[in-house]
């Protein structure tokens, strides 16, 4: 049990900016140490080596059409079809003067063609084929590594592997590589006053809804998520043993509860007794209390209890954490520009992170708050797209202001179409 | 086994416009019936009913900051501690005129106060608290049904169910709710040519890249899916078994090769026999061969066997289908204009989605092409974040003309910021 007698007080933090906290954290973190994985595993991950291409691609000469193989010197219009070659194993045919092969998409160029003339193109009766147009060396035939050249960067180290990627892994045999491991994060939600969801509350009691609220962020940004089965109670001891087995089982922790002014905030004394805490206040709302610390060489992120700040310091701490941690380059949510459809009040003391909702329409986007900004108010967030960012240092926001705003899902109007394509150029 | 000798050819069916595709597949399709799912479990699903408050939030009046429980009628500056309420069970204290209660953050007020006074504005000694600022009724406190009111529509039918929705689905006790289930989505890859990843490729023969990417591409996306095991020979009893067995096990099937002219392009008439194929081609690039049947109720995409193709296909037709599927009102990706870098080549005959990487600057988005846009080339999709589309109609675009682009990943430069946010309003 550490000593908590002469721990520092929330108060007793310096309060960092966004920014400043930010460069602390950024600084004390860096992409987990990478591993070896089944390429079939590997969807949504960061390459932590160079993908040479060991062959070419393709590496026999291929039809690119169903059709028929011929030689392009012969301008004969009428061939007798010796054969049939379809994709699979080369058969053992050749092309001559007079003759064509029946050949399929993918399949391997008989010896002696070098055209393939599609089926739309040619009228076939009795064993032979009539040629309806002429023949172009080379058409409709992908010669040896016209889509990747033995010796040629496949993927550069860092390449995030999506569907793609993973699809040239498998087409140049690279059945396991190295890449940045998805980095698991345990959640730990604290309070005395917490029940689980099925529980009936007792007066002064409440439900918890933070520990199923941030697993479904971890999960839905695509991080593995261990919650812990129940609230853990604002007792030293437990609080302890419980960051330290959530810490042996996971990359990074996520507290919710116990880091502000009350006395049984133990969170941020027993995270000093454990390791270093370099952020001890922020000046944001929601979000002052926001804690983070570096504990057993890993992330400890304790976030504040009421629903809303935690899930909103999930997404401007937490998550960007988990793709520095993945090896990813981009952090962030797409930032952009937004009108304020209404006035909105702001302390200039703290930058806001208001929820709001955005809509595009012919001028860009504009935003609408999500009404009363309470920091108990989960409703502020439900159905919300965007976080303006109001700055410290500036007051109110008029109506038709523009302010930058985190983008953390698809403004509707982007893809609400009433066809998929808009077939008119602009 | 069904007959195939009456079947139409790939080149019978109507060549149909991008629009027309999309509509006779939109009028197949509905969201999978509503059934009911742990609360924990439906992140990122929809919500099938319409959510309830069936009681206040919060339901005693708490705390909203750690402090000093006070009657904001008693004039006196001090006053004496009588307890401390922790968040947690209601004890049984209360203030009168010239005492407080120690109060922390969530806990119910005791009865008698009606406002906090937060621990920076007092100074506590020997059992009495010297409060800095008066007491204003209300001030600090969360009266009951203030966040939200029984009664009150919490989640409209419909709601995406993210992080903010899950938890307030379990701060008001709904631990099961009526949902939309996540499709499942089998992938089936065929095509006598194809070798799996770990076996060397005798001359003809490839290695099979699209079931690994499809099936990144269908996870991507927050789907279930099964791929079968191994590449499916072009047999047709072996197709048929392999379509009927999938098909069972899923909601929906994709397909991947088998779907051009070529003698052993069997899928068409396959799904032909076991249901009806609605779309036989489409005049876009890639993508002509796109065939979308319903099978036994339950929606089939053959895709091309191109990588590229099959990729771009489920892009375009799979994902928003699995969209619809879910219930999901949103299935597009995020449709944007973009400036074109360089000129590009485009056939009129057809709509075409090139791959391109789109960067934002401050004229908007720019638009430059992954390079040669061959089928079979994999290295026009890696790295892309973006497919430009040119409609059917249109000739070649000049660099600087504007197109539409779906943007298929964030562009780097909309969150590649030095620092988290940019602190200056524009």
């Amino acid at each position: 049990m550490i000593k908590m007698k002469q721990m520092k007080r929330s108060c007793d933090y310096l309060m960092l900016s966004f920014e400043d906290a930010w460069r602390r954290i950024a600084a004390a973190l860096a992409p987990l140490p990478p591993v070896r994985r089944r390429s079939a595993l590997v969807s949504g991950l960061v390459l932590a080596e160079e993908i040479i291409a060991r062959e070419n691609m393709p590496s026999f000469v291929a039809a690119s059409m169903d059709g028929y193989a011929v030689l392009s010197s012969d301008d004969s219009s009428e061939r007798s079809i010796t054969g049939e070659q379809d994709a699979g194993l080369k058969l053992d045919l050749a092309v001559t003067k007079g003759t064509a092969v029946r050949i399929m998409t993918g399949a391997p160029l008989p010896a002696g063609a070098d055209a393939v003339i599609p089926f739309e193109e040619t009228v076939e009766a009795a064993g032979v084929v009539r040629l309806l147009s002429a023949a172009e060396p080379g058409a409709n035939v992908r010669p040896v590594g016209q889509d990747i050249a033995a010796g040629e960067i496949a993927l550069p180290k860092g390449s995030v592997l999506g569907p793609a990627e993973i699809g040239l892994l498998a087409a140049l045999g690279h059945s396991e590589v190295s890449v940045h491991p998805r980095p698991r994060v345990s959640i730990m939600v604290t309070g005395n006053e917490l029940v689980a969801v099925d529980e009936i509350p007792k007066p002064g009691q409440i439900r918890d809804s933070n520990a199923p609220a941030l697993f479904s962020a971890a999960t839905a940004c695509g991080f593995d998520a261990v919650a812990l089965p129940h609230p853990i109670g604002d007792d030293a001891c437990k609080l302890e043993q419980s960051l330290v087995e959530a810490l042996a089982v996971s990359d990074m922790l996520v507290t919710s509860g116990g880091v502000s002014m009350g006395t049984l905030d133990l969170i941020k004394p027993l995270l000093a007794g454990l390791g270093e805490v370099l952020v001890g206040r922020v000046a944001i709302k929601p979000g002052k209390p926001l804690t983070f610390a570096m504990v057993q060489g890993k992330p400890v992120f304790g976030l504040p209890g009421f629903p809303v700040s935690s899930l909103v310091c999930f997404e401007l701490f937490a998550r960007p954490a988990l793709r520095l941690l993945s090896g990813l380059r981009l952090l962030w949510r797409p930032c952009v520009e937004v009108r304020l459809a209404q006035t909105l009040r702001h302390d200039p003391d703290r930058t806001e992170f208001q929820r709001a909702i955005v809509e595009t329409d012919p001028y860009g986007f504009t935003a609408r708050s999500t009404g009363s900004q309470s920091s108990s108010r989960l409703k502020s967030l439900v159905g919300a797209n965007a976080l303006l960012i109001l700055p410290v240092g500036m007051g109110d926001f008029p109506a038709g202001s523009r302010v930058m705003a985190f983008l953390i899902n698809q403004p509707e109007a982007l893809a609400d179409l009433p066809l998929p394509i808009p077939v008119s150029i602009r």
